[in-house]
């Protein structure tokens, strides 16, 4: 039996054991082809059946409408920072994108969108080190703008959007990526919806975006082929030879979700293991200082800081002699971070709570 | 014991077993962590150590001059197809590049590079549907031009430059995909040398370019983050969540390569392959027709055609029932097409080898 840790790491993230158990049984010989899974063409009518499976999987788990395309791209959240301006910001003459500042990817998110127009930035809480979701005025929504982009959940500071603003006939660009799949989402509500798949969705090194057709065919002429929404879908994402180790855990983690009872159940076990390691911050107020205000904690990320950054190196290291692994924050926020993707267990929850207890009685 | 077939697939490519299998073993449980390679930031310690040693062993094996940096990207080869004049084509006011067409994917990069400035053919065999490499003309080499681009190995016609050509001033562009580490390369002799992964070193999803440190900050403003060569540079790789995966099995594959006795050792086992295929071809040239012409046949990709494409398709069917898998030509091209790369064994070629002769001589 192998040791296995209880994986707090913000991504690429833990998967569930079974997802990993079935990769490493078939890695020498998928569907019986006499090759792994690394070994077969993007065209093979084996891979096309994988991409075919994630698009129909992730249309039924998220109940995504007809109208909508669902593309797989090389690259992650930050190519999705590029690929939506330069296929968006152009569907209107202003070349006008509205970027709400709710953590460190909304900046960069905002950076890339810079580059091809005028990003504006309508509400941001920068000010307060993003300990919230800011305040939006629907004054400042500007209906020239060609789009309103918001990071639906803030892996670095840990907090998400409860509920999606209303941006009228501007469409609203969600990144999704470190909560994607963890709680039911309107997708009608988005002009385009996006994630990074190294969260909830397998490895890095791949995006999802979820756009809706209408969308398609506003790309500037200088888009890349390879980050062209409309090229990928008339290619069934099979623009150039795709990611398909990634493409094909996607599918693994997709038939997971589904067997496990589908999104719903993911946010019930999401919302436990949340109300686990939270209750644990709350009992010890003094002594963990939680960064998120209450009414936008994610559930994905809890980010808190210890009385002192020696206070954090030490619950950082005894939580590793614990099996409790990669719980620092981000190199650019500091603290503590306890990621808690649809692939971490409720018992790992329950290990980090009973954790946090006890290293807050020692040391409190 | 698991059944393994020959694959001759074009790529993603066969891999060698040895390293298929230490993914395997130690699939559960990287670096005694308790998690998988999967399962672990881009910016562990442990990670940063597989980029690093990736790095040095690429450098090591091709010996790479120090005045050139190694970068690894998203996408593949056609990512830099875009890569490539976004980074470059600015370096000369006149915004021009040159590009050789010798196969198909000589075309799609010709195509990307017209999307940012004047993209000139300066020769072509595009009327001999690409069965040579073209002669230059040292007259066509405009001293004004940003780079001469050339596709050294065409994969899907099964040609490869068996010399580079002079470009004097101008930075030689080479695209390496289907070839590198198959032979020694003088790497001073380009300005930038890259490749994508899926043949020789590793899954798809990624691709390494090696690049003059000179045309490092040249790029376009429209540029993505993701794409541009000193972002990459400067950030080692690590711009955002790197493909973990894909490098650390390049990471296998490079010291596969180096106990295997380096790039001099993969070339004499790719000859000694290439001349088993290419053998039985020529020993039986009334009912092969090979595509290339001799003085530019590739080592990595035979290609050929039976009298009738009925015969093809019996050639394909028999072939898989001797366990010698994909063999079928790119579907913009047809015929046959067996792929020789530094994954495939010399076990494998002769297996080939002795199918061709056995199905000639009931067929021919």
């Amino acid at each position: 039996m192998t040791r296995r840790v209880h994986n707090f790491t913000p991504g690429p993230a833990t998967l569930p054991l079974p997802v990993l158990q079935r990769i490493q049984e078939e890695f020498l010989d998928f569907n019986g082809l006499g090759a792994s899974v690394l070994e077969i063409s993007h065209f093979s009518e084996d891979f096309k059946q994988v991409v075919h499976d994630c698009e129909a999987l992730l249309r039924e788990l998220l109940e995504i409408p007809a109208r909508y395309r669902i593309v797989f791209a090389h690259g992650g959240g930050s190519m999705e920072f590029s690929m939506v301006p330069l296929n968006l910001i152009a569907r209107k003459p202003a070349r006008k994108a509205l970027y709400v500042e709710s953590g460190y990817f909304s900046e960069s998110a905002l950076r890339e969108g810079g580059r091809y127009g005028a990003a504006v930035v309508v509400a941001s809480s920068r000010n307060t080190n993003y300990d919230r979701i800011p305040a939006l005025d629907a004054a400042a929504l500007d209906p020239a703008a060609s789009y309103l982009h918001i990071t639906t959940n803030n892996t670095m500071v840990g907090t998400r959007w409860r509920t999606f603003p209303q941006a009228g006939e501007i469409p609203l660009v969600g990144d999704a990526t470190s909560e994607i799949l963890s709680r039911p989402m309107d997708i009608s509500r988005f002009g385009v919806l996006y994630a990074a798949a190294q969260k909830n969705l397998g490895p890095s090194g791949i995006s999802v975006a979820i756009v809706r057709e209408d969308l398609l065919g506003h790309a500037l002429p200088v888009t890349p082929k390879m980050i062209n929404y409309a090229q990928l879908a008339r290619d069934h994402s099979l623009s150039n030879t795709a990611n398909t180790f990634s493409i094909y855990v996607a599918r693994l983690m997709l038939q997971w979700v589904k067997t496990s009872g589908g999104v719903p159940a993911m946010e019930a076990a999401n919302e436990r293991k949340a109300a686990l390691v939270y209750g644990a911050l709350d009992r010890h107020a003094g002594f963990y200082r939680p960064h998120a205000r209450p009414e936008h904690r994610s559930t994905m990320n809890v980010t808190f800081r210890l009385p002192s950054a020696e206070l954090d190196d030490r619950f950082v290291a005894a939580a590793g002699g614990e099996g409790l692994y990669h719980l620092r924050g981000h190199r650019r926020f500091g603290g503590i971070r306890a990621s808690l993707y649809n692939g971490m267990t409720v018992e790992g929850a329950q290990a980090l709570a009973a954790f946090m207890e006890e290293f807050a009685r020692r040391n409190g």
